[in-house]
């Protein structure tokens, strides 16, 4: 018979933030609900898919000065789509009160809903989690980090270990991969960890976590367990399954050596390849053509197609090694790599047209990808 | 084999608003394409589809004050979709060279395009319009009345004349019509108009012309032929081709008497409907019930359903007639009627719950409109 008062706008936000994780496409309608719990000292929300639980805490000031008040303690299980719905739409105070059978009554000035519930008892509980053993982060480097990997991740289940980034830590530093084995990227990051070990966090629930802790500056305590991975910080945590299984050796596939360096623009080079991709796209690969042809210069050419076709001559900042190469790379690849990276100049590495190319921004050697590339005919 | 010098801002600007009516789906490529015409004195783009052409001119000044220059006259059809593209993303002035076979060539700074282009004399020609006999209005007037009418129409194809608005001339005024035959809206505009009678203008053309008149204030004249009907600026034409047939009589569908008369804030309403739809979305027609019981108050509410239900109470303004009163509405047609109305206060006739509402602003006659109610079990 839970009972409480409270801001429309607070509850409003932290209904969507949980609710971005519940999916209507289930099979028992309770998986579809947001679990509401109201202690003396705060309101809990929680929302969960088969991989992805979060749970939203919002304190309760004993001077009622955010506005919000328990009359009585309990919980409930709403549909997480309804009640999204309504309580953005209420004008003011939301007063929420469980009466018999699981029936919900939201009043908010003189509009009064009647939502049917369901029994909190009969919702999954929170997967176990010992919480002593933590990582500290800033939640704004945890974000970059995900980032500047997570979108080179794979998107398809037949290697299940590829749709994760994976979390290495060690003594002092955090390095996150992802791989889809045509493409790489890894960063790096100093910390203080008394963890030591890999795990493999999916990417849908990293893509979560960017979007839980995105719009806030906090810090962040990573804990873990055999088969979870928590992201917290005082109102909100974020529970992630693990991908089981080993995760690549990557470092062997970084070469150690080049035939040829050149140093570019960043954006400059990004936006010729977005310009060249315009017909590249018609092609299965998205294929551009990367020609170092003149001494310092690079010419950027999209295939020549149907419509037509597009090339480009770009100076180049700095060039070592082999002044003639030609090489065929997915524009798509390319858009995504150089996006990632903030820094204003790039160095790209390459051996010769059948050996990835490394990316890596000028002046910092934390994050490096791999692009492999297309074979051309 | 035509040449010219333009401002890449300017050019993008006008290759995007004619390329809004371009379709991807045709048959033959070239109507896939914009029509490019330079003359010395000014810039011609042309698109189209089977309903609408729009033309669009770029004024050559002599002093070369906006950076456009005609080297070669001359006239070329080039993929809109392409030439979209690429024009948004060149970075600087683009000049534009047409070579042998029509091949097309694209330079800003030191990034060159080919495109495959089209024969322009193969592209259909402007339908023919006489230019002489003209309605003078202002843009923001006439994109209002179509913004207040043109949702109202319908979207099924069955009877062609209702896909349409039907705009109707007579000595001093112009009134627009649209109906679906379960909802109308109707809005009258004083104006000097020597056209006299009725044109069924599609509701495809309009949204259109909403869309390139939409962002900038002047004059439009308006031109009619047998049929065709022309929206035209100084710099932007816009044809549409007319629907044949007879629109129904309208006149005879206004209630000139009501039994109940309820004068309500426009905003609170949209936003309580809004509400209430959340659970009426589950019904095939939207069902809201709006009941006055209480003298002064108004009760909306969704049927209820197996997630839940919603109701509010609103102040009624003023009331005259019959204080008892109970019909059911579709929600979706209540919202886009009261979006399309800019007035604080509505005023709402009813005659029993079987005949349709008439909504009108209160305190500005020159728009109703009329909404059929629901027929509940």
């Amino acid at each position: 018979m839970m009972e409480f008062k409270i801001s429309n706008v607070e509850f409003a936000k932290a209904v969507s933030e949980v609710s971005n994780v519940v999916s209507n496409k289930t099979t028992q309608p309770i998986l579809a609900g947001i679990k509401l719990i109201a202690k003396a000292d705060c309101l809990i929300l929680i929302g969960s898919n088969s991989d992805i639980v979060i749970e939203r805490k919002i304190p309760i000031d004993s001077e009622g000065l955010n506005g919000c008040k328990v009359y009585k303690t309990g919980s409930i299980v709403i549909s997480a789509k309804y009640l999204n719905e309504i309580i953005k739409k209420l004008p003011n105070e939301i007063h929420l009160k469980v009466t018999e059978n699981q029936s919900v009554i939201i009043q908010s000035e003189d509009i009064i809903t009647k939502l049917n519930g369901f029994n909190s008892t009969e919702y999954p509980s929170l997967p176990y989690v010992n919480f002593s053993n933590n990582i500290r982060i800033a939640s704004d480097a945890l974000i970059d980090i995900i980032k500047q990997t997570v979108f080179a991740s794979s998107q398809n289940e037949s290697r299940p270990v590829l749709t994760g980034v994976n979390f290495s830590f060690e003594k002092n530093s955090l390095t996150c991969a992802a791989t889809n084995s045509q493409r790489l990227s890894l960063k790096r990051h100093k910390l203080n960890s008394n963890i030591n070990g890999s795990f493999i966090v999916p990417n849908t629930a990293l893509i979560e976590l960017v979007k839980l802790f995105g719009d806030c500056a906090t810090e962040i305590d990573i804990f873990t367990a055999d088969n979870h991975i928590v992201f917290k910080s005082n109102t909100k945590s974020l529970y992630s399954r693990l991908i089981e299984g080993n995760y690549p050796n990557i470092s062997g596939l970084i070469p150690q050596q080049s035939s040829t360096t050149v140093t570019l623009d960043t954006k400059r080079l990004l936006k010729g390849i977005d310009r060249a991709s315009i017909f590249a796209s018609e092609w299965r690969n998205n294929n551009i053509k990367f020609q170092v042809s003149e001494k310092s210069k690079v010419k950027i050419s999209s295939l020549s197609s149907e419509m037509g076709q597009i090339e480009e001559i770009q100076d180049i900042k700095n060039i070592s090694g082999d002044e003639e190469l030609n090489i065929t790379l997915d524009g798509k690849f390319m858009i995504d790599a150089l996006k990632a990276i903030k820094e204003d100049e790039v160095s790209i590495c390459f051996n010769g047209s059948m050996s990835p190319i490394l990316i890596m921004p000028v002046g910092n050697p934390s994050h490096l990808q791999l692009i492999s590339p297309v074979r051309s005919n």
